[in-house]
């Protein structure tokens, strides 16, 4: 049997528990044995309050204790731990594994994805990208993080900070665009949704093809009187801006081809 | 019986012809009666030849043309048609109702997706977007469009500018975007696929969220130094300049909030 703490009651910590509290692999002996939130009701839906704590000094012996605070806390936190050589890991994308005190072996136990508040998601698909000092602690890792996940991945931390990066140009950015085209449609009174369905079929492209081949448009085309009858018609400053810098951006991925 | 004719061979003319040739509500009584095809051979799959010409004298009699060429062929095929007063549309998303030649009652048909040769799409789900002249006109369009599209809108000329800005927006931008995460992921030696599940749950949030409450991300949450990791960890010029400016634009909308 291996037991996990989880300290945290954040969205990604509460979307840990509830997945270790329903693992994909019910085979796999694997046991959430407790959880530190500082305020206890804030998990009181997820966990038995039996197992609930927000005293650092009444957390139980356990063999991977997985840190998910923000990043600022993770430091602060892991040299709060009154125990020494357990294993400690992070949940972070972006904090190096050595900001973790070194009190304790250290990980990382990154699942690249992003949390809605109170929105399931399927744990199964969710990447998870593991870091550890030694072997033995990464083999722990990846049983606890396969309990969880069919896709688990050996990230060290150069690559996970590129993954960090890649994540907020493809999640955090590709929102925004949807919030310019949003602020377009309504300055001209067409409903947004419209637009559902062709970005929903811009995605289903993105799995089946890679996004060089998937790339299309007047930017692609070098269809410059499209290019100028768009720049044209924006009236916004700042949208204007981004059109012409990604769309040089395509032009000149074009030319390297 | 409702009588089409459609007028080329490309992507989006070849996806119409296999939506009518299978609509979506049998009961409607639209045929398709013929193509024109300058090269009768490339949609020979798709049609019986006998439906096929490469002759615009012999182009049958129909209530309805559908030009779907590209946007600089329109005005001129418009104008090689040898007829007068029929109602004649195109579908660009760019082109004005106007480029189509005076001589016959003029609309637009404007399907609101990315095609990809070869690969089949659900015409049901995709908005169609008309245009006409007339009452009259419009509801021969609306009896046509709903035959093959569960969504159709009337869009004015103005609305369809707006709405092919936002496209290249949500669509080709974003994608391209897909792009730049995938040549981060390369110079890291990281799998771009590990950053699938992120994409897919990223456009299930913006298929029942507004693009506000989905943003997410250190810009968003004015995470300085994470900002400043990133920043400090993109080597390519090109790669910062989008990062910077696409951060500074989700800031600003913060601050208008």
């Amino acid at each position: 049997m291996i037991k996990v703490v989880i300290i945290g009651s954040g969205n990604v910590a509460q979307h840990l528990i509830a997945a270790f509290q329903n693992p994909h692999r019910p085979g796999t002996e694997i046991e959430l044995v407790q959880v530190y939130s500082r305020q206890i009701k804030s998990v009181s839906h997820l966990i038995d309050l039996e197992k609930v704590t927000n005293n650092f000094n009444t957390l139980v012996e356990a063999d991977i204790y997985i840190i998910s605070v923000s990043d600022d806390a993770i430091a602060e936190v892991s040299s709060n731990l009154a125990f020494k050589n357990r294993l400690v890991v992070h949940t972070s994308g972006s904090v190096s594994l050595h900001a973790l005190d070194e009190n304790n072996r250290r990980g990382v136990f990154y699942p690249l994805q992003t949390f809605t508040k109170n929105k399931v998601v399927d744990f199964n698909i969710i990447p998870i990208c593991l870091e550890s000092e030694n072997g033995i602690d990464y083999e722990l890792l990846d049983k606890v993080a396969k309990s969880i996940s069919g896709t688990v991945y050996a990230i060290n931390s150069e690559q996970r900070k590129a993954l960090h990066v890649v994540a907020v140009f493809v999640n955090n950015f590709t929102n925004h665009l949807y919030q310019i085209g949003q602020e377009i449609c309504q300055e001209h009174q067409v409903p947004f949704e419209i637009l559902r369905p062709l970005i929903a079929e811009t995605v289903r492209k993105i799995m089946v093809l890679s996004p060089q081949e998937a790339q299309t448009g007047p930017a692609k085309r070098n269809d410059t009187s499209t290019i100028e009858a768009h720049e044209a018609f924006l009236s916004n400053e700042n949208h204007l801006t981004i059109y012409k810098i990604l769309t040089q951006s395509i032009q000149e991925n074009g030319k390297k081809l």
